[in-house]
């Protein structure tokens, strides 16, 4: 069975989505279109040549008989209200980061899924269909290194523009690793302090840059994230797990080795769509198969509340220079 | 348009390529498959719950009004007669290595085509479509390191069958360089010389290994191939390009970086069908592109056939010990 | 002129730096030793073939006419003492860490060094004399990754004995960090803070294992450094500057590299005594240069004095789990 | 006791064993030095402000009574009369490289040498006390890879003089090869091939550049060594030993690793001053001590000789293009 999916929001992800499940992925096509701008609605399937209606209305788009599951790839304040409205029509639906711009607002949709019964929410933290992620973890699980014990991390991107401010390196950056280190330690975050380094001078006046984020988990792993988002040099994502017997690093991506100018090197990549490509198309595969076999998976809505929860801990870590707590309800038995 | 496929022999790597079709890739599904063993063949669609109709006659498959293009994936004895079929049939057809099991029997192939006046096949060297392969040539072509003037090249098994003799360090091992050394130095054989150095205790009484291949090409560039299939330690692929203002060597496989047992490692890989395992992925989707869009690419019947005129040369050095010339009639416009 | 030494502490430290002067370095003899136990004492140089006179007494070593210079290598406790002795008799002396157990202890000999009028103190910390230290060093002078904005750190042994407690982690083994950040960054701390991760099952009742120790800066650099001393897997140092325009880590050791079993590895070493084998004879043998020159170089007992600081800040912290304050009196021109 | 030593030849090597014996070994002082040009000479010492004899007369300086042992760093074709002088003399003599213009020349030392009854002859090839050749030597000693089966190794450099011609890619670079292989697999070249590889455009008209030598041994190992001198991007030594269970690569020099500009990178040397200076102090300390202990050790003149003979088959072999045959005389038990 084909997967018939209609799109909200048809902005550079929403056509990169639309592009990848008519070239790139399988079992699904997009039958259905949503933009605030109808234009661009319809220039998006227009230009890939796909015959999908242009609906004008999000909710009408969400209730077509022919539509078997939604993404949500709008702006991100208009997310709880579409994922709502999808759990309410009881249809599956991919949501992009953010699941919702406040923890309540992930919180009524965690709600919202639990009266419904069952699974229909996957967020789209692409990092767990990550293949360096999945390594790490794999040998994590392996008991390789023995007991997690501390983690050091590091957000690095070559340079943000003028808009991007303090706090964004939290919900715009760090919420990466808020999202993917609970699911690589299996495990949840107690507290969260935020150090402030001499910044640098490639910042502007409303960013601090960079950042320390130190959190600590439940079974006392203690993380140490670095978010530098003017370091000039790369977009460069680090991960090094420190266990009992060993130490197990996210690998570098694979790149040809070079031998010039009196230098060995290879390449760090420059822009960050490039690092995690082949996740976008690992994750919206697996989505499509989990519709087609009705036992959706991936990052939950939990995962999204969590996320948000920890996120607002460490901007108020920022404000205060204090260790923050980060306190979670006990995680319902739906999404052990 | 949906592209429908033939598939030609349900052995593992056509039972492969079926899922492939299905479950990873867009734009094609197998519509008819064919084996010498029609259970197997059966057997090979129901198990992914595909509706496909399954001939007793490969011919009739070719000839079957709702296939679009063919995949040949039976025994290597039967590809030439089944290409020319698909040939003279006018349809597309991707071919599994070999595309013959002569020179001859591919030159046979290499004029059907002319004659046909429109390339229809592709041969399935999947390693032009490897990200490594593929970011190695990228940087060759930007002129970085100059003009190539050397390879220093390696094909490491660990370990090979009983049946595996001296002469299948050629036709099954190195055949994949013979092929992937000319698309990434765009240049042609010359000569080839055969050196057995001191044998390995791990291998048999019919197999010397290892062995290391010399090669010259049209441009004067020297190539050193070392095959080595019984090594023990990993499936390992290097290529070494020495040009003259630098040196660009194959990525290493990415792996999770380990600091365990007073070792810094990274893992190889053992298994060959882990190496270039995206490699097949790409190769087929190019497959499926270039029929819907009516020009095929990739891997030509051509470049079969003059991988198949270098490993002729390349057995006769290994008889004689002396530098064998290898010659090629000039490259036809057609395939330019 | 060959230089005349006076070695006071025949123990393990100070027989290794009689073999060296006498085997390995240019410029100088060993003419005269003292030990608390005299047997030992004469076996130290017996055993070398050394002519060197054994005195009963250290002051009478010190004040030995034909004695140039004076090697501080016995027991902590004593060091003190005796190098207030060696300024007294304005001798140029070479102390062993720690220059003295407490920090006042330490400025002590700095005031009396001051009063003497001229250098004759060197601290035996190593580190700034080691290759890896030293390119580093070079590059972050050079300007090539900018402004040093962050330090992470980490400080490995793959075991420690039960008599090492949770304050050792400073004294014994981050008391290196201590001393060779300043040097690296030209910089002093302003404050200290412990943090302490899940405990491994590793350690013992005694002490707490591993410890992070964050750091501040005069220059607001941040630096973390792991003390992780029963890791189990090697001896690891580890040191990485995060510039405004890239970021430097101190050289890996060199090895020979594998590829065997499946894995592409390099050793890591499991001895701290091979890390800084090579540093140790550079230390000296600057001490021999400078007793010949006259002007006494390397680490101060300045230096000596602002590592004991930091030390004594660093265990307050361990205690309160508070961001400890680190003061420092202004630096004398004496030490510019 | 102190080793007397006797300097013939203070061109820059010259003057730069004499500086190492004075300010950075152990047990030996220049007493006497000898040059062509005696106003050289002269400085060579004051320079250092050494007190020795200059000689007008290498004969004298060699039987001069206060004089234990020779350093001959004079002019290559006078290496022969004067190491057959010292043997004469029964004095110790460290020889630079090559010992003799030509293999016959080697073979007269070697007799003399024979018939004083007692090794009295070290060459200066330092590769042998480079830790990174050590290592790899350990490495395979230990039996890790199993037995040696081929040997891929490189002899880089950045550019070469005018004055440097084809031959000279034997003579002055490829010789260290033909010393250092022959000791780290104890083992001895059988035969010789050359290939020239298309030439690099940054070579001149008496140099074909680069050029790979295939040498063969008596246990049957396969070596290729590409020679490139005019490689642009570094001097760089390669060498890499597969064996039956695994591979072993020669240390790469140590060096900071960098994180800039896009690129993850380490520095490759450019002067081969610098690749193998701690080896020069390691060689000579150990021919001081040979000195002293009686027993000199190290590269023997037989294998001087045996590295002229393997010379000279490649220079025939550069020629004729053939596979030329390297003879060996059997190694005397002298030399066992």
């Amino acid at each position: 069975m084909t997967v018939n999916l209609g799109v909200i929001g048809t902005g550079a992800i929403g056509t990169d989505h639309i592009r990848r499940c008519h070239l790139a992925l399988s079992g699904a096509r997009v039958v259905a279109v949503n933009d605030i701008n109808a234009e661009q609605a319809r220039k998006a399937v227009a230009g890939l040549g796909i015959d999908a209606e242009v609906y004008a209305n999000a909710q009408d788009l969400i209730d077509a008989e022919n539509v078997h599951a939604i993404l949500v790839t709008s702006w991100g304040p208009s997310h709880e209200e579409l994922v709502l409205a999808a759990i309410a029509a009881g249809k599956p639906v991919f949501c992009e980061k953010p699941l919702a711009v406040t923890a309540a607002g992930c919180l009524r949709i965690v709600e919202a899924e639990q009266a419904h019964g069952k699974r229909l929410v996957q967020v789209g933290y692409m990092r767990e269909y990550d293949q360096g992620y999945l390594a790490l973890k794999a040998v994590i699980d392996s008991g390789q290194i023995g007991e997690p014990l501390m983690l050091h991390c590091a957000h690095r991107n070559p340079t943000v523009p003028q808009a991007y401010g303090t706090s964004m390196a939290i919900t715009d950056t760090l919420i990466h690793e808020l999202d993917v280190l609970r699911w690589l330690l299996d495990d949840d975050f107690v507290s969260a302090q935020v150090i402030f380094p001499r910044t640098t001078r490639h910042t502007h006046s409303q960013l601090r840059d960079p950042q320390i984020v130190l959190l600590e988990t439940v079974k006392g792993v203690r993380i140490d994230v670095e978010v530098f988002v003017n370091c000039r040099y790369g977009y460069d994502i680090q991960c090094q797990v420190v266990g009992e017997e060993g130490i197990a690093s996210l690998p570098e991506p694979s790149s040809v080795q070079l031998r010039s100018g009196a230098k060995l090197s290879t390449e760090i990549l420059m822009d960050w769509k490039d690092r995690f490509i082949q996740a976008y198309d690992v994750e919206l595969q697996a989505f499509i198969g989990s519709v087609s076999s009705g036992q959706i998976g991936g990052p939950s809505a939990w995962n999204g509340y969590a996320a948000a929860v920890a996120a607002d801990a460490c901007m108020q870590a920022q404000e205060s220079g204090e260790i923050v707590p980060i306190k979670m309800p006990e995680r319902p038995a739906f999404y052990a």
